[in-house]
């Protein structure tokens, strides 16, 4: 097991493996690899996941049929026991009956930090990755605090890497879907973009940071468009970011 | 820094220093400290701190205004980031204007653990500890969700130790008090005993680990009894379990 560097696009990608940690310049360790000869696993540990609630006017819409102006975006954390990585399954346990996929655009902290100003928040990310803030939308509303609902097992997939080239993204404009494949089929049920988020990265981070110190790769996470749909035993949830790639996760019954 | 064991009571107290980590036979490095000797960290760093909220009932009229039969427990997290030793000053930023503290009994996971029937509790507990759940009891009840009120960096006091003899204890009436020091005045605000829980020991930890993984050193705090109250700068907040010792810490503004 070990941090890559992922180079390339499509068919000519290739995984090189480095020696130390993904937080300082990388040293290779002179190997390199194929997609087919690697079995990508999570891209970070986190010790903090913290996540956006109500970030996208319309999914407040939809999910708490409130406007977003009565309602605004709220903090919460997922339990770092809940990621996966790409192709992983999704276990779905016997007392969750409603469980739903979240894609998301998340990034991922790259140095200590507290009172990041909205304008810095460059300085702070190491990059940007995709999660999938699965969520059993009846614990979610039944306990009133989400950590039941979004905290099992499993529930967290975030992959397929963090892509460090901030300056490649049109942050401002980037297109976020989320496809689900029921028996064979395939429906595009989220399709968004970042322009419909209500804060912004920078906000988000001094929002944040104000309240709780960050440690490198403590991911967050900002927010699910609208679309969200119920997935049951079978089903393969694919997320997908503009330039991205795809994160993609089978759903079983546990 | 180092684990120690702690042996003896009052004033004949002694810690000793033990080699690896506290999960496993102690082994001494043949130092001992007595209590002006050591500066005491909080006994833990946890990977998760989970905590039931509404676990008992005259809490849950006084800050919810509403029985507990109607609004059953929640579960809900603290980061890492927030836990401070005894002695360590809790820091109310500006942007929290009405903290209360919050006394409650705690306990320390000791092997990785899923799905635990409540009767076996004991066999994945390493003891117990006092946590101070610190809340913004405005920040809490407008963002909806309580990452924020009760995750501000300091606002997790946890100590003064991890008591591991848990049959010394008679853990279905161990009474919990929470003193506050105002002006050099100290009053009782906290006065309950666990035989008001709501959930016991074995349901909580039969509760949360059908829904998420437990590591070694993860806390799981078992809720407020009635009492919590503001505090302000200069304050001192003594949080006082039976038997178990005494977790104190003063209040500035950050």
């Amino acid at each position: 097991m070990s941090f890559c560097v992922v180079d390339g696009d499509g068919a000519d990608i290739t995984f090189k493996p480095i020696k130390g940690h993904p937080f300082e310049e990388p040293v290779y360790t002179g190997k390199e690899y194929g997609p087919d000869e690697v079995k990508l696993l999570a891209p970070m540990l986190p010790s903090k996941i913290l996540l956006i609630g109500r970030n996208y006017a319309d999914h407040v819409e939809e999910v708490f049929k409130k406007t977003a102006s009565t309602l605004p975006p709220t903090l919460f954390m997922k339990p770092p026991t809940s990621v996966i990585g790409p192709g992983a399954p999704i276990r779905i346990p016997e007392f969750a009956h409603n469980v739903e996929f979240e894609g998301e655009l998340a990034f991922v902290i790259s140095k200590p930090c507290k009172n990041v100003k909205r304008d810095e928040w460059k300085s702070y990310v190491l990059g940007l990755t995709i999660i999938n803030d699965v969520t059993d939308r009846d614990l979610q509303f039944s306990e009133g605090q989400w950590t039941v609902g979004k905290g099992i097992d499993t529930f967290c997939p975030m992959g397929p890497w963090i892509d460090t080239d901030l300056d490649s993204f049109d942050l401002e404009d980037l297109g976020i879907k989320g496809h689900l494949t029921h028996e064979g089929s395939t429906t595009t049920y989220q399709d968004s973009r970042t322009s419909q988020m209500i804060w912004g990265f920078g906000e988000i981070l001094e929002y944040i940071s104000r309240t709780m110190t960050l440690l490198p790769g403590d991911v967050i996470s900002t927010g699910s468009p609208a679309g969200t749909r119920q997935m049951v035993d079978g089903d393969i949830i694919t997320i997908e970011v503009e330039g991205l790639g795809q994160l993609r996760n089978k759903v079983v019954n546990a």
